[in-house]
């Protein structure tokens, strides 16, 4: 373990950095679910998360650890979802500006929840245009800093900080389920919970037309997929990343697979039950736990509710009839 | 005020019943709505309450101050909405049973919620039976103890545990909006408010077509009215209580009223940047304060938003077109 790209005390000074800054956000309980699904499940609201997902973790810690020199050039990212945010939010709180690159047909929330972090948002074709070119002539011309959304130390350590959080708050965890699309969130997670508690076992989960870490753990390295449809927009990246990947595979016991109806089934549970909005991404967990009940019975599990970042209108169409 | 039917002790005495059955529910704050609103928002989420609403303070309170041999002949409650599931909740957590009589057509999610807390419910016809007729027989025939859902004081002092909280978590505060229907969790608030901050101003918000209580005052007396027509369903009481009114008319600044439009904009801007799903009724003191901003201009404003009990079909036939 010695060789992995973040180790523990990582995780630590992350969540040195964010204290005070991140919300230590609720974790929810609902004797519904407990008696329907036979486990004890905790819910840990990173919807409710500044910047509305666990991803604020990750850019404010690699954006904070950065010296004044290199702030104050600037921060780029591109991003179509909820890293945008983060970033916009995270250099703002430190004072810096950012350039997020965004496709021209994002959601107009995202775009402007963006804008209104006070980042300049810079839009592209996603047809004809590459947004790491664009993103390139930022950091090459201007010296600003790319923040990735999942390859990179800082921001893996970030988002373990979450997982940190349901252990001291859990007593006697069995298992934490955990989305994964690049791997950031589920490596951070997993270095946290091994780190701290070896016996608790960590599961990441995806939809099953976005396989590409399963089909990587069976392979044992990373392997790609084509732009994958799922209604789980955050978790379409095509390949998980090579130190996020060299993370999981290492600790990780496997990754739990769900279909979309899966996933809406646990967005409407959460909105009726627990009164709270989980866009699909975030609802991919719990989807995960609740079709693998046997999997859990009578342990206790903690499952992460990634983010909340969908507007209304995309919300009623996926859900009407559901 | 010492003539009034509740006091400051009262709701102090309620607080510690519920000590640790009640959830202590979270204070939410949002940059945004701040700077949209010019003032400093606390939004109380009542909707995260248990059985979904500040209801279950009220119930839990009464029936848990009844005599051992009071309980054991069980409790009865009519009810469309909340306070169903309030007293179903309230009767299982303390060991006895409960009857809830419910309109044959309730929705089927209340209907079920009712019935998982463990209470029998005895469905009318609203348009051709009598609730209180059915509710008679249980009280007189059975023994069993009728919890009213506003018009009794130990109902209104638990509510006002919800204001005690405030006032311990939102140091400075200029007002208080809270809905009003009966007027339970208004004479309850206000109760709170005015005995530990007289300073602070209470209002009370209502649908501008259910605005019986503010004519209420107005008039200086309980006044009447029909069935009104709003989105509001908890808060369609055709008349305020005689001690409610009292205490609120003793204690209360103003009534300000809503229009749907407004509730249902409230409604939006909760699901999209606070990840809360709330109710038409949970969403009135929001949509009272967003459209009376000048009277709040630079203030810090608490506002309940006081149950999240609407079940996904119902929320997006209400909202697809906001």
């Amino acid at each position: 373990m010695n060789t992995l790209p973040i180790s523990y005390q990582d995780v630590v000074a992350a969540a040195e950095r964010l204290r005070g800054v991140a919300h230590r956000t609720p974790i929810f309980r609902s004797r519904t679910l407990d008696k329907i699904l036979g486990c004890e499940v905790f819910l840990k609201a990173e919807n409710l998360q500044r910047g509305g997902a666990f991803k604020f973790r990750g850019a404010y810690n690699a954006i904070s650890a950065l010296s004044h020199a290199e702030r104050a050039k600037g921060i780029c990212a591109y991003s179509s979802g909820n890293h945008a945010q983060a970033v916009a939010l995270s250099a703002q709180l430190l004072g810096t500006r950012a350039v997020i690159v965004m496709p021209a047909d994002s959601p107009q929330l995202k775009l402007d929840a963006t804008r209104g972090y006070g980042a300049e948002v810079v839009t592209y074709d996603r047809y004809t245009e590459s947004r790491e070119d664009i993103a390139a002539r930022y950091t090459k011309e201007r010296g600003m800093v790319l923040v990735p959304p999942f390859e990179h130390p800082l921001v893996m350590a970030g988002q373990g900080t979450c997982a940190m959080e349901i252990l001291e708050d859990v007593p006697d965890l069995d298992a934490l389920i955990v989305c994964t699309s690049g791997g950031g969130f589920l490596s951070g997670s997993a270095t946290a919970v091994k780190g701290k508690t070896p016996n608790i076992l960590v599961y990441g989960s995806e939809p099953e037309t976005a396989d590409d870490t399963k089909r990587s753990m069976l392979a044992g390295h990373p392997v790609g997929e084509g732009v994958p449809s799922t209604i789980c927009d955050g978790l379409q990246t095509t390949r998980p990343g090579d130190m996020t990947f060299a993370v999981n595979k290492a600790l990780v016991t496997d990754i739990l697979l769900t279909s979309d109806t899966e996933v809406l089934t646990a967005m409407k549970f959460m909105f009726e039950r627990l009164k709270l909005v989980v866009e699909p991404s975030g609802a991919n967990a719990l989807a995960a736990l609740m079709s693998n009940r046997s999997l859990f019975s009578n342990k206790r599990v903690a499952v992460t509710l990634s983010g909340g970042n969908i507007d209304l209108a995309r919300f009623i169409q996926l859900l009407h009839n559901v």
